[in-house]
């Protein structure tokens, strides 16, 4: 099976485990894995911040970003297809209590003045507007990077506002690596800052939230209360750390890939690119091949290559370090053989 | 000042005093007030429901009808502009822990396939769809009719996916007198309602929520930790009676006024009417008169005249029982004197 | 009947009901109705404090305070007893996401250094102490009065930790006349106090609650989320603004029929006071008396008399605005007569 | 430094080492690890339940557990120093709206009877009774077991009442060689379990809930919410598959050693034990010997000795896999040079 669903199923690569096999570790629970810390203090300097803090998930990263910078019956603003609205399971509203309200974006990116528009005035009707969330890459778009100048902008209205940003950086290493922007670059145009180390980067379990000191010592307490406090965590950290330091130029792969699968794929009959390229994923509309999103994913299945479906009649594949360029290749001939190709 | 901020001003006429003056009382917590008793039976009888509560707002009824319908991490659909969204302070997170999901609706009222295609499927990464809340008439869209074809078709969405559907109907007086559909026929299109006493039926306090015997049951709990459990509430029952069997008809003079203040308005200086007027409210752009909301609200109140904000160019006229034909004419008047008449 | 299952169940005065005809009223949402902002002014000086707010219960009232004074993952520390903790249907936990923390009391008062000792030190794996509750009198334990002393030790230790006091003051005006202590001097030994007018006081419906002016100004806000925003509310505002300013005094009637109670009761067949009668309530102990709570309390309204059952062999009398002194003693004759009295 | 702060410092066997870096893995959140699947399996297996989930930490797997059996305004029944309560930062109240009702116990068990009389009835005042939580052995008590006929008794009074019981079994492993009692057995007595692979196990990170094949799959959901949901998880499911299979004899020697270490302090002058030691934990309280417990570890870190605070005159030392025989006499020996021995 040529595996395209997300570049979450990316396995551990033998350094990682050598580095989990050898990893120095302590009760972190204490603050004494030697390991962990090391990783937290190399990622709060490449992403600029003077603390970070090893999370078990994104989605973990997101709540406690959320529970550390908001009070109940508080607003969100965020894009409509944001991750943190989409899937996390109404976490925000069930952990923290407070309400996501929704802009729709043009290719992930807020306009600045909608989002100045959502903020809430002082009335005894109105939820307080407590933070906006941004997401680079903006996943359910299509992989697309935001462009800094859009961040910049709104960084701009929430200052004046005195309102916090958090960035939900789950591939902000793709969009640092496909824009040539550094994720300090990113990171400066926000307070608090989430980012993967299990997905593009390859580590098999882990994100990091940045932002000050004093967000990071309260942040503590909020995964401690979510049961994130861990003991010898380093085992996870060792194999972090080399995600952070040794595999983000490599994703530039990924995205050749993706390009090359979109190029492969946009002369089969039917099969419609929704977004350009700019990263890791492709988006293709299989409606006019005659299929629906059900149906399309399961002759996939058949031909040995997975995907998911992300929409009705929207498939999504995403390149990741277990797929190489000659199973990107595979792909395009089997889909090909399968659903017929256009003459030119 | 002739107020038409909302027809929530309205004070209670003379029997409603008199009633409250005369009202039998017992303690209603231990559910032995006579007169909220006759008051919840008569309320649950015109809706065509099984019981009805008393609460002390509208909010509260909407707030209960959320916790009672839903679970933390569940998501409730309902339109982009729906009062439990926009006025209610997030109350539906920071209590019950809920998402709300956004439809951008038309008038008022969202298309059954939008409803359908937002209901969540089954998948660890979401919400569980827990409630569909309607709204009608829709205040933020100007107080328009929801159609009650509408209605039927997203009930049946509700149904198929065996999800509980909640009609917010502050004012559904209003769209009962003005498309002629009886409450019952709209109330039979969800499964629990609420309804305000103290908008243009004149009450000073109270709404009602209305559902199934067992639905009712488990609210009044619900309704207690809320700290709405009354003692002698009688005598704010008594005016709500009075409110519920006499003021509903007097309800079409509001329309009416409604109409006349917006043909009155329509031919003035870059006043442009955002929305055909189906009931009490009259929404005025002012953005061609020249002036933003905030200016032309001073304006308004120079000359005795009270309205609200409604958006940045948005004013909101409500009639209500505290207006009369005159107080119609004088406003139209004023407002042409101040900002001059297109001649013809 | 003679009704003495709480003070809940006293009826409005005819003076309160001609308040309420005549009240004058506006929408308070707007915060334009002039009686219940006499009611509130009146209050607040009363009570010492900066401002006040009316609220529909004490219930209303005390989680209100919560929401405004904790964030969630706090810890309240209370007496075991407390109403907070025993009758508010962990609406503390539900709506605050805050904790109880309970302390076995004597007479319903903590001692200071058993609350010294539950405030919780910094800590990753410790909720912070986010408020302090005290109730007086305190209900429980038989509408005992706590000290003041009490309180002005407890509120010491409360502002070494920086930490805020609340005083669940459902029937402070009971502790003030029992103890000649006045509201000010109780209330200032807290920073937030909640007051009912409807219990021995005869108001139909609300409570108050009392504190500086930022804070009330915060408290409004969750007010309108618990649905507790009012519109014409000077109807119920006027009765309770008579309860505030006349009826106070008369208490002293209820605390001496309920000495009365007690001494008529205490030659009764194995009828034990389980306290000392303070105020108004009579906690009688059945169990030698060959009976439980639940058979005492059906011979009793065979009797035609109501109390409550307090405990598996306990029954709570309370007197109230409705019970006369001739009803006590027919209360007294009616059991003896049916239970017997021991001779001397 | 000798550390007995606590079993969760023990870090990894080269064994587990081994296995984390050979282990099969796949994206768990797909449900395709295979490592966690036979971790889960072996796990429910030999805690007799159809089903059981990885989580990453004891207070991760009783919050979910927590969510799972509860509704918001739900009270739960425990010991009144249950780790749920007293360490887990009020969780329970912040995230699942509910609100613990503690018991005082007698070595950590609750009688019976107390737990009967702390279950609610159904009142319009009262919170429903949702859990009973019941911890061993107990942590807090000092590492004591609580004897299976209590759980058995407790579990009656449950089913009575159609209330579920939860365990939290942190350290059920040590109750469980202590006693002889079998795992299957304890849990028998109970709805649900969680126990920890991290503590004197020696694994390096996370628990286990069991429980019915019906409550986990809810119980994935939460744990997702809660940010526990991981991708390559065999990593660190591999090593807890030692923990489980391979570690849970040795325990033990823990116990040898803490009686050892009871037994030598005990002719310490003025050292009092405060609890007979039955597993791994032993308390001792310095008063007597002229200490507090700050001062008393302050010593002890001179000596190269650590422990931790859990009183005010209490200390608690808990033995684990990286304490030897050797380490325990030194420990003695140096205690004794240091604050003297009595002679006989």
């Amino acid at each position: 099976m040529i595996d395209l669903r997300s570049d979450t199923v990316t396995k551990p690569t033998e350094a990682m485990r050598q580095a989990a096999f050898e990893a120095e570790v302590g009760d972190d629970v204490y603050e004494e894995d030697p390991t962990v810390t090391r990783l937290e203090a190399t990622a709060a300097e490449m992403l600029g911040k003077e603390a970070a803090l090893f999370v078990t998930s994104g989605t973990q990263g997101n709540q406690i970003a959320v529970l550390t910078h908001c009070q109940p019956g508080n607003e969100i603003v965020m894009e409509e297809n944001a991750h943190l609205f989409v899937y996390e399971g109404a976490a925000i509203s069930a952990f923290a209590g407070v309400q996501p309200r929704t802009i729709r974006g043009k290719r992930g990116a807020m306009a600045p003045d909608d989002v100045r528009g959502a903020i809430r005035s002082e009335d005894i009707h109105f939820p307080e507007t407590g933070l906006i969330c941004l997401e680079n890459t903006h996943n359910k778009a299509g992989g697309v990077v935001v462009p800094l100048e859009n961040m910049q902008e709104i960084y701009e209205v929430a200052r004046e506002h005195g309102i916090p940003v958090h960035l939900d950086g789950a591939r902000l290493f793709n969009a640092s690596v496909a824009s040539g922007v550094s994720l300090k670059r990113y990171a400066a145009q926000t307070d608090t800052v989430q980012v993967c180390l299990s997905k593009g980067l390859g580590a098999p379990v882990g994100s990091i939230i940045a932002g000050s000191s004093e967000f990071i010592q309260r942040a503590r307490k909020w995964r401690k209360r979510l049961g994130g406090g861990l003991r010898q965590v380093g085992m996870i950290a060792a194999p972090g750390l080399i995600a952070l330091t040794e595999m983000i130029d490599r994703l530039k792969e990924d995205h050749d890939h993706a390009k090359r699968l979109a190029d492969g794929l946009a002369n089969g009959r039917g099969l419609v690119l929704e977004e350009q390229v700019d990263t890791n994923m492709v988006l293709v509309n299989v409606k006019e091949a005659g299929h629906d999103a059900d149906s399309f994913l399961a002759a996939l299945e058949e031909e040995g290559i997975k995907a998911v479906k992300y929409g009705p009649y929207t498939i999504r594949f995403v390149t990741n370090y277990g797929v190489a360029s000659k199973d990107i290749d595979t792909v395009t001939e089997r889909i090909h053989n399968r659903f017929g190709t256009v003459s030119s």
